[in-house]
């Protein structure tokens, strides 16, 4: 088993997140973290067991086969173009971009790289979602017809966070783009996203919404609803369910426990997972054995550059349907 | 308690369902039965234990007290207007018509009436989603943000009813237009309405529609999806949930029965009921109980012509929505 | 359709429950009902719309087709066999004595009566428990080799009913024997008991049990593990678990509604039915229509007095397992 | 935070599931491991990065803390005194021994020992169980009545494995007796065992069962009931529910998915998890924490040697349960 040097840049929540796991993990190394903030870069490198380095020090390391980069969204192309060209195979948290344009400019360079680039899109990692997805292929529902998918946030964050987000649907929707776009294996062409303020009028003073429904119609004809929102108050809400030919498919949320109690006042089972990490733990760890996959040859990366693209281009899409409050049409082999 | 004389016109579906429970309660007497066919009044007249008689007999049987109207939709709002210049009180099937525009017109003289006329949405009288509603007006999960409604059918109707049928939004959504009005306690106001073809290309054919996913925006922002389906394959697929500002409520198929299997292939629970008949059935009973409680003076009918009205305007918004593809705006306060 | 012309003995509870299900179903009528107190059986009869009659006059009514025994538990055996005498056919509530000896002495006249006598165990009319025979029957989970059986009352009875109750084994655990040879289909041979007063001292007083769990083993080995308690506080809990050489077949409860609720508490389920007649519902409904079809000779009797007298053997072991200290071994053939 | 050096003497199916979460923990280092067989140290060794040594060299290592025993159960007990006497603190996989004399006579050396003595019961530390008795020892449901264990693996072990086992009692059900003291809180006084050979004819060839029901009743009147089987078909079923006077605390099964399909055939769930390995993973991790948590000096051993005897003379109980056909008392306060 080959042992991969990788570097980390970014040492906020999904780079420790990301940290944790390449420690644990037996086909990692984590060479190096880095940070604009000194302070978050060294409490993460001791508590994985890895040391600090600049951005510039780790492109310019031999040792270092792979970076993987976990800095703030505005900085992710960037360094995904700089990692590349420094001859470091890349993985990339989502998203790879909140500006399609900027996005579809870097594309012939990313693709032309002799390096692979690998855009994190966790939920494609989650095993329920895999399961649900290889009896889909298998044939078990016959032919796609439609598609829910709710994706619902346990609690609002901080509200400083929301105008560096790039708004609901790049932030959150675009999870559900990439998973609609990959269930159904075709192209979305038409969208219609109805959006609202209803959770906190703060976020709607800023601009953004904290609600949304959507509906998506494929190539094909295939219709998608999705259901966005920032706060359930009992827990992280993640359910998809394939509507086939011959049956449906369905993923229902993960039960914090298989505990129950019964007594006068009726049944009562416990509440599932409050935060991603929690409910994607095992996605993340599965997305890291992927890209080692990748760094060992052995398989090319399931979501690329275009994907993200992709996404990013329905999310843009949502965006404009809300502001004009109709359908909008989206090119196709774009 | 006092046993209501009834006369039933509509001897088919809709009208066999009926008398077999009229036949069954204690507080009716199912008088006599018409219908266009003499075969069918008489065969259902035999088994239920009543006679047959023609609708102008029936007007004129001073001994009736109530009309039960379940004659072809296309007649629904004639006979009932008959019903209430004859005298009777009036328990109309859903819809009361397919014409806004006509019931628009009926609706003063419906309302002068000293007779009171009930409209039978069944899913007003589910146990379950009384339940749902009962928890929500009680404050258990806070203010309403958004619903979801997922009815689909088991299997496609016969392809002569979809000529006749009104269309998929007014045969079939209208039952989501008066459940969702009913459980969000307040107007929609705007919808957009996305639909296909996807089950049976016949159906396409003759104009109409097997699929639909439907957003609607109520007057206070609240924000509700609706899934159609004509053909599951597996079951009446009927569920609703409310997610409001402190939690969420919902309601789950019925299962047809609480075994289940557990070998090689994995666990193997029952399907869910394949009838509306069957998955309604205790829903068909309450609303003659409660139009007995009407017929007694003790209550008011729940659902009337209005409610009839309103999710008829629906109906015509999401076809004209779906027409257009975009979304419409209803006027409020019609 | 022949109608088919009953009598009832009994009108208290169990009377009650028949009455009315006699009265709704178009294959019978109740052409009267006899009960020492003339007061329950005129309430009872006016609720229903029959009459009140002695038991001597419905015995000597020609026009009686058949006999519903729902009087006393001690009173049972006598006015079967009164009615068998009068040429009636019969339908006797469990249990069709508390006395093995008496019993026995009395099988051969009833057994060489001309007409049916059938012996209402309501589990064997349960749709979920008929569904799981009918998959074991059906080579589902190959041999059966345990079955566990859950029979939990929601509530304690009122303690006046304690003494003449028979004691938990012959008036509880009854139904568990049954529903065990039944669902096993061959005879147990070998018992222990454990018993506890646990939930009420006052019923230890009275010299009898509330809390129990049995251990049974039938000729061929089959083990059974029944678990009885007269009090959950939560609902009726009915649980049975069939384990087979190539899987399991489990009924689960019977949930009141299919409503959750999600919060902050957690997930929040519906309880159970709280009352026998609700939970069995439709079994007490089935087993009249089987008495139906036996009375139209389709049918023989599902259930006899052997039947009877087999749950009241190890009902009898039971007691006596329990007084021992020590399993106890049933004679097999008589 | 303090990394403990520890080493591992049995390099088996055990051993290799402690080693691999030992060598993921930040709170270990695995020093060495030993094994009779030269081959199978090594092997592990090279998986989880370690070394071999042989346990003479472990016991004079003064860099090693600790040593987790998981060597062949015969010589569990004897490399526990070893350990001690080398003053090194304990780690033991269940059972500390099969001879309950042996053990008893042990016990004074190993609890004047300086180090802990560990006794590794999964059970304990599986995240539902711990929220079961959580709720429970906060009183939710009130005082403890009765108790319902499913213990059933999901296929059958070698035949080889057998003879070894110390059969069904001591090897398999030593873990529900365990499960029943610790979540009772107290002693059990009383036992009846029914075994039987029902899976593989070899077993009872062997002289040994593969299917067992057994009721316990402990000092303040608690009953138990516990099921076992050695082969499922479907799945490692591990149930436990604890029945109380204000209501019923339950464990259910972990399910493999949260994927369901509904197709023509019904509904079709996820199988549960096969293996003993992936159903308790979490509570072996969580096991070592709390191993790492004694060697730390801030936590005792949640389970001794005491504990270790009290399950052995249960099982031996059973054992002669089983053999005479009757219930067995057990001497209290030994």
């Amino acid at each position: 088993m080959k042992i991969h040097n990788v570097a980390l840049v970014g040492a906020g929540r999904m780079g420790g997140l990301h940290a944790i796991n390449l420690a644990a993990s037996p086909r990692f190394r984590l060479a190096a973290i880095a940070d604009h903030s000194e302070q978050l870069a060294s409490g993460l490198a001791g508590e994985v067991g890895s040391k600090v380095a600049s951005y510039d020090d780790i492109l310019g390391d031999q040792s270092v086969d792979a970076v993987l980069v976990a800095s703030s969204t505005s900085s992710h192309l960037e360094n995904v173009l700089l990692a590349l060209r420094a001859g470091k195979s890349v993985f990339c948290e989502k998203p790879l971009s909140l500006d399609a344009h900027a996005l579809a400019e870097a594309l012939p360079e990313i693709e032309a790289s002799a390096k692979p680039v690998f855009i994190a899109f966790n939920r494609r990692f989650d095993p329920n979602l895999r399961e649900l997805k290889a009896q889909f292929d298998g044939g078990a529902v016959g032919k796609i017809e439609t598609l829910h998918i709710i994706n619902h946030d346990p609690a609002l964050p901080r509200i400083e966070f929301i105008p560096r987000s790039g708004g609901l649907f790049k932030d959150f929707t675009i999870h559900d783009f990439d998973t609609a776009s990959w269930l159904a294996g075709e192209e979305f062409v038409e969208l219609y996203a109805a959006g609202a303020c209803l959770i906190d009028q703060k976020i709607g003073e800023l601009g953004d919404i904290d609600t949304a429904k959507l509906v998506l119609r494929s190539i094909s004809g295939v219709l998608c609803l999705i259901s966005n929102s920032r706060r359930t108050g009992y827990g992280y809400d993640q359910r998809v369910e394939l509507f086939g030919s011959k049956g449906a498919i369905r993923v229902d949320n993960v039960p914090g426990t298989t505990v129950s109690r019964f007594d006068e006042g009726g049944g009562n089972g416990a509440s599932f997972p409050y935060s991603f990490a929690e409910r994607y733990a095992e996605a993340y760890r599965a997305e890291l054995d992927h890209f080692a996959d990748v760094l060992d040859g052995n398989s090319a990366p399931s979501t690329g550059p275009r994907d993200a693209l992709r996404a990013l281009r329905l999310a843009d899409a949502a965006e404009q349907s809300f502001r004009v409050g109709g359908p909008v049409q989206l090119a196709q082999g774009e």
